[in-house]
């Protein structure tokens, strides 16, 4: 009945760091609003997401309930590329020293990062290797064999592995850690204009998934200075938790730079020879943190319907001598709405009906439905929705059509709400000195020189997003030297 | 229309290694009655399974294909263990060398073949770092904190990720390989009694697992000089590949052996505290090697209708003027299956159909729907069989159960082809020197020493894979030392 595992019942309790913690009370220990930093962390764990003891910092453990999100995450992505005609590969995790040094940037962008296997054995290896921290010095030089001519591009591939990035920054679970459960796609094209076309695809998909996921971002297209390395330009999917920012995605255009350290060519019709053109397209496990951060509250989690890996769990609350009469009826409401293929699960634990509903509302399951006598002999059943927590009476006639429904509102009203929080939190400043007590992302106008927005990290301690590409620009003076200009650029202060 | 990235057209051929590789035939270079070991490397590279040529040795990419059939095990193997109450989780790779050396058995057995980090950007590491061999030091810390109480038992895990094992002799594809994609149960218990209950519950799975992917096999009880580092007895599921043995699986019992090592300790009923009994299960990417080895022909893959990413392709065979109308008739075959949850695939390439017969039995698709002018008029289809290359016709009309059908008789006649092959390279001998000229699977009395043991292997250069569990025993006399036996065993030679 369900997918085991996700129950605190026999294996979840354990996971839990605390033995006191206030599973009696539908408040957390720290607040969203006073401690958003706190809360994060308190969540995580209360909801047996993940356990952070493993004896190596930045490395924690997946707990079942928090892969079965990542995992649900991973088929919308997989679903969303390969529709559009990308294919999945699985590429080895170790990259030999030599292919890691070929593209001079990407390089020293990564080097201070990078974990090196050494050994094997008792024995030095000769070539020392590389765990990926990300996939284009292990795929390119295979990229140069597989594509001869035209007729082979574009190339679409995909993979999604882990990679691993010695963070020296504190560490905070899915958002900052030193394993990362990633994605990321990686296409070649014939020239500028297609791979161009490949990046609005791109754009496109990642709107499509936050969506999904009911995460609205601002896409930023990032300074110069921040770009990826080895990027021509980057665009950022950021957000906020609270009002501090997180990417969630990027998507980086590094038309031939690679192409020409690892020698990607193909024969055009007309018997030329020409570098392709790439683009990539990265995700992570920051989805799972965004989710947690972004839609959570103090009572625990609030997953979108799409992802959550139980879209309704039903609590049976029985009468002594009707206990097995409701918890059939219980069942047959199980049945109609499983085979619909609503992902359901009735919770039959030996516990009071009331420390279930704090269980599932900590585990952030949208919809709770509660049978008792009343239910069972008026052929009806109790809703509680988790973000609203109103309840709401439904015939068990048309239950299957009405849970449907309350699951898509369920998620418009998410990603709505979220939207307007977002939307709230951009500041538009005229001076630095009306951004020094902002919070949230703040926007300003910008010449667009690099010294000009290197003042304002400083001066403001914030960070540069860049240029909002789908707000209109606006004419007005750099906040720095001054200058005339139309650029608008957006800054805010990461997790 | 299907997922992309499995036809040769834009993407597939150019994996392929050789420009000149026999298209145009349904022979295979290499046969598999001549050289089984060339046959097997060859087939792998020309259904586009994995690509050998990546600069580290041992360490292969898997292509769209080959990553396909091992996620659709995978997914398998995933049901198979939630309906018998495993949770899934997702441990770090890097274990710190301290957690990896205390059991002692088991540092002894993987110290030779573990990778090891020891530098994070510029610096060296305080703690060596080794990427898992196997999880069993990198989760068993965090069980001695999970359990506490005999309410936590049993608690039964899985995780499917990759591991890593410096193997120093021939690699192979899926075989022999230093990055292993692989399935790891682990299983804590109150007591030997219930760690026993769940060797039966693995060996059951593997039985289950077997019949599902049509290959039969015999469980052996490894000797004692052959079982898994730190068991206190490991079964192993082997089967045949031509003549040559390969392990598919292994069970592994632990009793007490890391609970002590690792402090996994319970508090009983009685107040007492107790160690754990712990289990293993161990499952890998061997089986796509196997499927590939067991069924394949000199046409190529034979894939179980189970795992086959299309378990039926239609090809339209178009007259010129009746070009778009047999194509539609072949979407409406398309329809009907795919709505019915076969996975299916209308390949519209354009090439002459016969290239198409040819790809399609290289990538070993179980059913072949050809449709032209004759089938449209007549509402009928062809339907080519890959194992036995027989032509069905069948009405359109009830076209749907008779392809349920069809792919059931082919997955029955797959496994019983297999296991008859298997019971065939079986050989009983009662002296060395009857075994001298045999191929397959010796079986012979064996008095059960260890000494005599390792005098059959020199003798015989075979490896002892143990006693068949499920044999029945058989009175006669070591056929080393004479002595009179019971037991029976079996040896063979490993691919």
């Amino acid at each position: 009945m369900g997918i085991p595992g996700y129950e605190f019942g026999t294996i979840m309790k354990k996971f839990l760091k605390a033995p006191n913690i206030p599973m009696q009370s539908d408040d957390m220990e720290h607040k969203k609003e006073e401690d958003i930093s706190e809360w994060y962390n308190e969540l995580v764990e209360l909801a047996g997401l993940c356990d952070k003891r493993y004896p190596v910092k930045g490395l924690n453990i997946w707990l079942p309930y928090g892969w079965k999100i990542m995992q649900l995450i991973d088929a919308k992505i997989r679903k969303m590329f390969d529709d559009t005609g990308h294919a999945e590969v699985c590429f080895p995790l170790l990259i030999p020293e030599n292919e890691f040094q070929k593209e001079a940037e990407h390089i020293k962008g990564f080097s201070a990062q990078v974990f090196w296997v050494t050994h094997a054995g008792e024995n030095p290896l000769d070539i020392k290797l590389v765990l990926r921290p990300t996939s284009e010095t292990a795929m390119y030089s295979m990229f140069s064999i597989w594509i001869r001519s035209h007729g082979d591009l574009p190339m679409k591939l995909y993979q999604i592995v882990n990679v691993f990035r010695y963070e020296t920054k504190q560490t905070r679970a899915f958002i900052r850690v030193r394993e990362i459960h990633f994605f990321e796609s990686h296409t070649c094209h014939a020239d500028a204009e297609d791979a161009e076309r490949q990046i609005k695809e791109n754009v496109w998909i990642m709107e499509k998934l936050g969506s999904a996921l009911c995460l609205p971002y601002i896409l930023h297209k990032r300074p110069d200075w921040d770009k990826f390395a080895g990027a021509v330009y980057s665009l950022g999917a950021d957000l906020l938790i609270g009002e501090k920012t997180l990417q969630i995605g990027t998507i980086h255009q590094y038309h031939e730079n690679f192409a020409r350290a690892y020698g990607i060519m193909y024969e055009d019709r007309d018997g030329s020879h020409k570098y392709c053109h790439q683009t990539t397209f990265g995700l992570s496990e920051r989805l799972v943190g965004a989710i947690v951060g972004v839609h959570g509250d103090n009572s625990g989690l609030i997953l979108p319907p799409s992802i959550a890996p139980y879209q309704v769990v039903i609590v049976p609350v029985p009468k002594k001598e009707l206990k097995e009469k409701i918890e059939n009826y219980a069942r047959q409401i199980y049945e109609a709405l499983n085979k619909e293929g609503i992902r359901v699960h009735i919770d039959l634990r030996d516990l009071r009906p009331g420390n279930k509903y704090y269980d599932w509302e900590l585990k952030g399951v949208p919809l709770r439905i509660e049978v008792g006598q009343k239910e069972m002999e008026e052929e009806k059943v109790t809703v509680a929705v988790r973000n609203t927590k109103e309840k709401i009476t439904l015939a068990k006639e048309k239950l299957v059509s009405d849970i449907k429904s309350l699951l898509d509102a369920f998620a418009s009203q998410l990603y709505e709400k979220a939207r307007k929080e977002l939307e709230e939190n951009v500041h538009f400043i005229n001076s630095i000195e009306e951004g020094k007590n902002k919070q949230g992302i703040l926007r300003f106008n910008w010449c667009g020189k690099e010294a000009c927005g290197i003042e304002i990290e400083k001066r403001l301690d914030v960070s540069v997003l860049g240029i909002p590409v789908n707000e209109k620009s606006k004419h007005g003076k750099c906040i720095i030297c001054g200058a005339e200009t139309d650029i608008i650029a957006d800054a805010g202060r990461a997790l």
